[in-house]
């Protein structure tokens, strides 16, 4: 009797104990989970609306009609013309490339959705931008677990002060319409029609974050489950009216396709006609939307007057070919953040060009800027810069230097001919292994010129370059740890 | 006084319950680690001993002699013919693969070291030969590690009832020697000199490992730490020694480098010589050492009496280049597991030849036992098959399939054409993320005729092929499962 007394409070003591700790715990996790949330800068904003009206009063000329593609984990060998044994084709990109100009040397700005998106739409690197990470959906277990991890103050949503493309062409007198994915944050302010678009229909985030469905402007059109087999269908749709109903207006189309991004999902009639399987299939279901577009652009006699860009957020996932280089997306070796690029506007752009100075998506907002000859915001720092010389008649890229980061992490720094990786860590696992872990390595310098594939680090043999890029990527370091945000 | 009794009638129970489940727990891991060792299987060790005893007493006659080069992490695209913008010149491999045939589509048996090894020592896929994973130094953290993940008995050894080349050869009549890398167990009786070597100097694992020694036979020799800057010098000393002594006799010398896996280092003189950098000097100092073998089975008269063959235990790990293809050291994609491979051997080799049937490291020991007229061993499989028609006059491989193992988990099997990928996951995570996890995919076709790298998965187009590899998947999977050690 004495042992079973002795048992039994030691169990209630436990339980209780057990109990006590997981109350900590809850209130641990409910402080980090409802805490204070994310906050604009509104003296930012302010300043923001002061540039925008500064443009807006101007009156601007307005330049072409833009139409900016962005493909969702398309890779860099994905592209007809250059894929390897024909399994793609592509014949609606390949005609815009042939009269177009290439980009051979382009980048996304991140390796993964939401930070690359973020430097596309603002002209600025993404942990600038205040969005370095993928976002997911309000509410989820995985957004609650983001803030669990980083505060509940974490961005979630690209900050309200941050200056878009669309918001710039809106300015600009531009009627300016999104169709297709986000994921730049899917509550206020953050949606795409606080940041500039007229009009949109999409989704808000990627095509495997649940519930996934059409939004036109704030309101759901297409309910969760969406039909994916139609979506391209749905947006090729919104695309081509879109341009029908502003042919006669300067416009701004952006047109971010959920594709390739698994799930892969294409309309039956594509279903098994690419001999690259069902991601060949979507991939050519794209390419016939592009020739559906560049046909309403032709219809409407605009086709000539309009800047197309294709490209991509980052390099391909599960399947598509990141061409001969190493890695994939999520990894900022070539093959996670070197993506295609083709531009095509035959008022300005000679045809048939391969370009190869390096290049960002950050340098389109710039891009865009210079093409109107409007000034860019001077409060703040854009990472980009105009490559629109490039574009029209090649030449060296502006950039001494690009930065590779992966979330809030500067990994890499290139100029024109190479590559310097700080000392940071590089997964190993084996297929078998449940988990991979990082593997500290030293700094690497990659010869880019004679090794597209990052397999040798040279710098001993070229310590000037060595020197010259570890000490961008520590000034680099040092910028963002002492004005992150870029405010002047 | 009540309060404070309570809970510190409370507090003694944790703790008291705490030590108690300490003591569960050091008594689970004590168990683990302390219990009942690999054991081997006695018969099995007999019907050995009663095979090559009978090899021995038919007094077959020797073929030519063997060298066998075996390259730790060396990549399909180091060798300096195939290398990316002539960063690496291999004067010497270059040579010999003119003037013998070189293989372009051969496997490692499996993408990590210790497997690959037993692999090609066995004929036998590593889990068949009871050794699928990698295995550390004895007394290390790492391995009672294992022991507690895996269980006390799991396989730290080459188990003493596999049949090896060594001792093949060495029953055919060969002298037969080892220089360089073991890592099949580090304790008897699974050592070099347990498994059929007259003479080994070498390390017992990878140059990563500690304490990092060198061997005579079972003695050290070189204390640790190794001076690796020297090893290279110590390795082709005692494999030109080796070949000296023995000019006379027919003779097996396996040369297991232990370079190109990291730690990387090579002789002052060589410092500094290659435009790849250290991982390029230290390959180009391994191509030195293949010269000095060459000039050394020249010297003795015995070059064209000679079969060298050179490969490597699977693709490169953080440096070196895999060549056009998927991934790295790691996993069962093209880059992981697809190694250079030359054979030379003026006597019966035509040159200059490139042969695309393809072959795996199994392959060895069978094609070893053709060349000398053996009959292989009656009461277990082998995987491999002999390859010496297609060394010696192309043709097809004797090959319907060949299975990709990673540990014990089969990951894919292939034909000729095409690479069926079971359902399982592939690693995925950003350079950000402190680990990878894997992620499920559905089974995949790669056409790798037309897709090498792996990027579409095709199965809808080739239903048949589709089938016909399933099966072969899954009948290996049911077979390894019913007679894992394939014993007859």
């Amino acid at each position: 009797m004495r042992i079973l007394s002795f048992l039994w409070r030691r169990i209630t003591a436990l339980v209780s104990t057990v109990v006590l700790l997981l109350l900590v715990f809850a209130l641990f996790i409910g402080w980090r989970v409802l805490g204070p949330a994310q906050q604009d800068n509104e003296e930012r904003v302010a300043a923001k609306r002061d540039y925008l009206e500064a443009i807006a009063s101007a009156k601007p000329v307005p330049g072409p009609n833009i139409v900016l593609v962005l493909y969702d984990d398309m890779g860099y060998g994905d592209i007809g013309a250059g894929s390897q044994g024909n399994l793609l084709t592509t014949p609606h990109i390949d005609a815009l490339a042939a009269n177009g100009v290439t980009l051979s040397d382009f980048h996304s700005p991140a390796p993964v959705c939401t930070p690359s998106r973020a430097g596309i739409m603002t002209g600025r690197l993404a942990p600038r931008a205040g969005l370095p990470n993928v976002v997911f959906p309000s509410g989820s277990f995985t957004e609650a677990w983001f803030k669990v991890l980083l505060g509940s103050d974490t961005p979630l949503r690209l900050p309200a002060e941050e200056i878009t493309l669309p918001e710039v062409l809106k300015a600009a007198g531009y009627a300016t319409g999104m169709v297709g994915k986000w994921h730049m944050g899917d509550v206020s302010p953050s949606l795409p029609n606080d940041f500039g678009f007229d009009s949109y229909f999409g989704a808000r985030y990627s095509n495997d974050m649940k519930p996934f469905a059409l939004y036109r402007n704030n309101e759901v059109e297409v309910e969760a489950p969406v039909d994916q087999e139609r979506l391209t269908e749905y947006y090729t749709r919104e695309a081509t009216t879109f341009i029908e109903e502003n042919a006669n207006a300067p416009f701004f189309l952006y047109y971010a396709h959920n594709f390739p991004h698994d799930p892969l999902h294409v309309r039956p009639e594509r279903l098994g006609q690419s001999p690259a399987g069902l991601y060949g299939d979507v991939i050519e279901e794209l390419d016939d939307s592009i020739g559906e577009i560049v046909d309403t652009l032709e219809r409407a006699g605009q086709l000539d007057n309009t800047l197309v860009v294709i490209t991509s957020d980052n390099g391909p996932w599960f399947l598509g070919d990141a061409g001969d280089q190493r890695g994939n997306k999520g990894t900022t070796f070539e093959g996670g953040m070197r993506v295609p690029f083709i531009a095509h506007w035959p008022q300005a752009i000679a045809p048939g060009r391969v370009e190869t100075a390096m290049a960002m998506g950050t340098d389109l907002l710039p891009t865009v800027l210079e093409l109107l000859n409007l000034p860019g915001p001077q409060d703040r720092v854009l990472d980009g810069r105009s490559i629109l010389p490039v574009l029209r008649a090649g030449g060296p890229s502006p950039h001494e230097f690009l930065y590779y980061y992966d979330s809030s992490t500067l990994f890499a720094v290139r100029d024109q001919r190479f590559k310097y990786r700080g000392p940071a860590g590089v997964k190993y696992g084996t297929d078998s292994t449940p988990v991979s872990g990082s593997i500290p390595q030293k700094e690497w310098l990659f010869d880019l010129d004679n090794d597209p594939r990052e397999a040798y680090d040279t710098i001993v043999h070229h310590p000037e370059a060595g020197k010259r890029l570890r000490r961008a990527f520590e000034a680099k370091q040092k910028d963002m740890e002492d004005n992150l945000r870029g405010w002047r």
